[in-house]
């Protein structure tokens, strides 16, 4: 039983104690290049949110992790199959009956740990702030706190060294050791998603901004992702 | 790896599977009784999901279970700390999102795994049915499928024997041995929660239906609970 | 003129009264069988109202019946015509500005009288509560209030021996009395619809709940309506 | 048993119908002055919606007429018991549900008649019009359709002596024989009420448009309801 | 720089400023007859209450005028290229955002300066004054303030004399010269919009209200402004 | 006129043009530091919008430029006085309605320019692109496309010196020649912002993201802002 940790706590313990800060894992779920689990954003979310909230504790902080919530922002991926949506509102209409219930027991400060790219909580906590105007609300996305090029040579913004790292440290039975077919096959896929953007006009494509800029990254990661895997493999 | 929970499961695998039906635990986190975890039910839900799946597909049935939600209706419990609500609204607005990625990847039967009483999956899937009219929806609340009074003196609707012994069965790292302090203290606030209603005439108590009458029931399991737990406490 | 039913009574009346407590009256618009009104459920809910605020008042209740809603949930009928459907959602938006008045003017105490089973008050009531916690809400399914196998052989649960005697009671016009030839369409109905049921697997069954169990006691009781018709035809 | 009217007929009836048109009566529930019902708008636009509708069907209309709407736009008679509001917002989604019942049965045309000035059906109408394309809709304000003042001195548009007129034919049971004492109370809650309008610049008058001027002509339309009431008073 | 228009002012000006009144101008972009600008009614809302504010604050008003909203209800004109349409809903959430800020901002009078006729901003109003208790809220039709027919032989309401005469006053560069050509054209587009509305019986045309009367009159309106351009051609 | 801008082109031109793509400039009505008009952010917006829409259609682009929006996302500031805000639920209501006019009139590429730091439309394309999958919708933030730090020493990311010189090329007369009294209160102002974070230990900072890191790079460019300033009124 873990104190901090709101559903394997019981009311014995929470009535004898007092928290500060409630924090929320929201992950996602979709896949994560072949060989990682769909969970992957999710799990990792909550080994961040846990671990955080027992070392804060120990100063004293009063921290509680809700539980996570592991539907994200998707909608473009729908050809994927089982990668989950949830629309920013849906997202909204959330925080908003949990921050109800944290304001009710004066629990006035709230994190989410953001574990996928596609989640855009700034602008839900700028609408939720007049909403609940004693509440400080804030949001991290834990792959941007330390920079990950300090400890891998291509750290990746999905599924790429430093996720696969992660997850291979907390839950190394979610990584499958994919071959050298797989490879080849994540090659040919990458090229067919990148080769229509080399045609657009360079003006479009910035105009896309993030997007289309991930999509880029993608395919540079993937050509250093098969050559990773090809030498797993070849061990 | 677990091919049939997606939270586990990865793309190499779903790209080469066929999925006939979704399956989507649904529980809550709140107070349950001293003893019992918060997330008793989410995890009791998930459990009886995975399981059945995995029996189902056996035989072939092509199931999937989603990641579990874990904040389910409880707004008659405002006053229990970080007994967390959701609105049966926010609960469409998941759904609907669900069953979106559902349809979108012809995904046509769909099965709520419920956990908390408080949930009334019903009025959803009947509003739900006519925006996804080709996907069959239904739910089930696990703890009425099998008569539990066949195996057990007092089952109780909520932490009493049932739940009690199928944490212990599961997860008994999360079911604290509370001892007769515990006891009385849940005695006392169980007089003081019954106590007023006492005093309402009868055709009143009728009115408000079955949260009157799980009230009533609480008061009674908690009697029998006491003496559970005191007799268990002499041991 | 009567000064408990908020439509027939006037200005000079409601200015000199004290209202504790509102009734609403809900009904639906459907198919009762071939031979009851669409407006079944209204009717009777309306009725039912009427005649308990009546008799309160005489004990000093200061009880008011609203105009009643005719709309309610059916969205599983749409094959039928003109069964009329009202999303629960809807109806959370109608409750809100209706309880938005009576707390205006402090009439904290409110109860809903349904007389439709499609119609689920309960979710809608428990995110309503957080809206106007100084209002008492609770609702009546009126049909359970007594035991009405004291009284017949088959009460049914729709357009059963119950409801038809209701209604012969209080608007005997519009009961018909349907002969022999529109038994035997309801009797053909009933199978066709009853039919493929037999033929899923027993899970299925159990796991859709209540409106598979319904559909069952339809068969059922289409039969014993059917002798009952086929008797009153003879005479 | 009349089977234009849906809540009075039965399916029997309906199955063997072909309806093209279907009309609501929407009214209101609010004071009327001190002598008329609270459901005076919603009677008036029933009972010319069911006339119009038996009238229309000689000729092979084909119509139905759906229960009615009690409830419409009060906002600003909130201090007024009783007086109950109803949100436009609110009135859409009823008239979305409604509409999408229609549609699936291919009943595509649509008329409400109107019984209260306080509903506006038209922005709705416009916002609906693009979710159901094939479905021409319409309203009708009953009172505006024959010029009143060929038939009454003063018809006034609230309460006044078409409104009074109509109810002493139809309803005259709901029309109560005020006396001098009350035309008295009406009087000085009108001069109180107009009394800071007087005050008022000119330009700020007009800026409100009808609201104003409503408040304006009831100032007038009492006055003349007195000394009606003062001469019926008399006899 | 006018201190008047929130738009060109700045802050330094504003925090040493008291605000009394909003003004909020809204008009809409659709087509005005061939030869008006698209944004012909946000221009003419704007100018007016630019000027308006300007005459007022010299006797201390205190108004300052809000950035215009350039969309308007149009679903009535899908059929017309950019003929740009907003929601009524939509409309009233833009309008919540405003005034809560006013609310906040302690600016407790509010006045939409309306420039098209398809707005209608009375409902909406009357459903926010609840959420806004303290804010007086009101709209004009400037159109309607001053009788334009001691002015004009033919003012019109869309796109008529009236409106290009003002435009011809304000922004003269946006009203094109269009000839013999352009007039003939938009006779025939009447005609062949005004045609089917005569073979429809007379009680259909009342029941459309407002709607069939206003193409009713665009039709005569138009043979008029046929003469004014072609004589306007000839010069 | 100019046919690029709907606002100021008319019926007759839209008839005979293609449009292949249109653009909505998206700013904001806000302090602009003390200096600079509440329209700054709608004003670079709608002249970039303006001149990229003129020069892209020299090469057959087909593009027209939509009315554009001053109301953006500010809840952070509502203690400036007329600092306006705008839910993001608000403008995914008014892109809907955009949208389906665009859809409508098969104008498949949606580009907003967007000129307000606050506004995120990522998350909002992100759910409407479900909605009208048949467009093709992206943004740009202006001020981003070109790295302004090759043409300015400190371009600054609100009112800094790039805004400043962009409006005193396009709207010279809306840019105020503040001088030291004004620059010393904005020190002063902006002290007393920054101080306060001071205080805060590093993890609180960092985890607020980009809110925080914006008020702390304020508080730098503050400092530059006034040595500008000074300068720039000894001249």
């Amino acid at each position: 039983m873990k104190t901090h940790i709101l559903q394997e706590t019981n009311w014995e313990s929470v009535k004898n104690s007092l928290y500060n800060v409630a924090i929320l894992p929201w992950g996602a779920t979709e896949a994560h290049n072949l060989h990682l689990a769909y969970g992957t954003d999710t799990i990792l979310a909550e080994k961040i949110a846990a671990d955080a909230a027992e070392i804060a504790n120990r100063e004293g902080a009063g921290a509680i992790v809700l539980p996570s919530i592991a539907y994200g922002v998707n909608s473009g991926q729908m050809e994927i199959p089982l990668c989950m949506h949830m629309n920013p509102t849906t997202q909204l209409s959330i925080l908003r009956d949990i921050l109800y219930v944290l304001d009710n027991h004066e629990i006035r400060r709230f994190i989410i740990i953001n574990g996928h790219g596609g989640n855009a909580f700034q602008p839900i906590i700028r609408e939720l702030s007049l909403e609940f105007p004693d509440i400080l609300m804030s949001y991290v996305n834990w792959w941007t706190v330390e920079k990950a090029d300090k400890y891998f040579g291509e750290p990746g913004d999905h599924a790429g060294e430093l996720e696969t790292s992660a997850m291979m440290h907390i839950r190394p039975e979610l990584v499958a050791p994919l071959g050298l077919e797989a490879a080849e096959e994540v090659l040919q896929r990458a090229v067919a998603l990148v080769a229509p953007l080399v045609l657009h006009p360079q003006a479009q494509r910035e105009a896309r901004g993030l997007d289309l800029a991930q999509v880029g990254t993608v395919g540079q990661r993937v050509q250093q992702g098969i050559a990773d895997l090809t030498a797993e493999d070849d061990e």
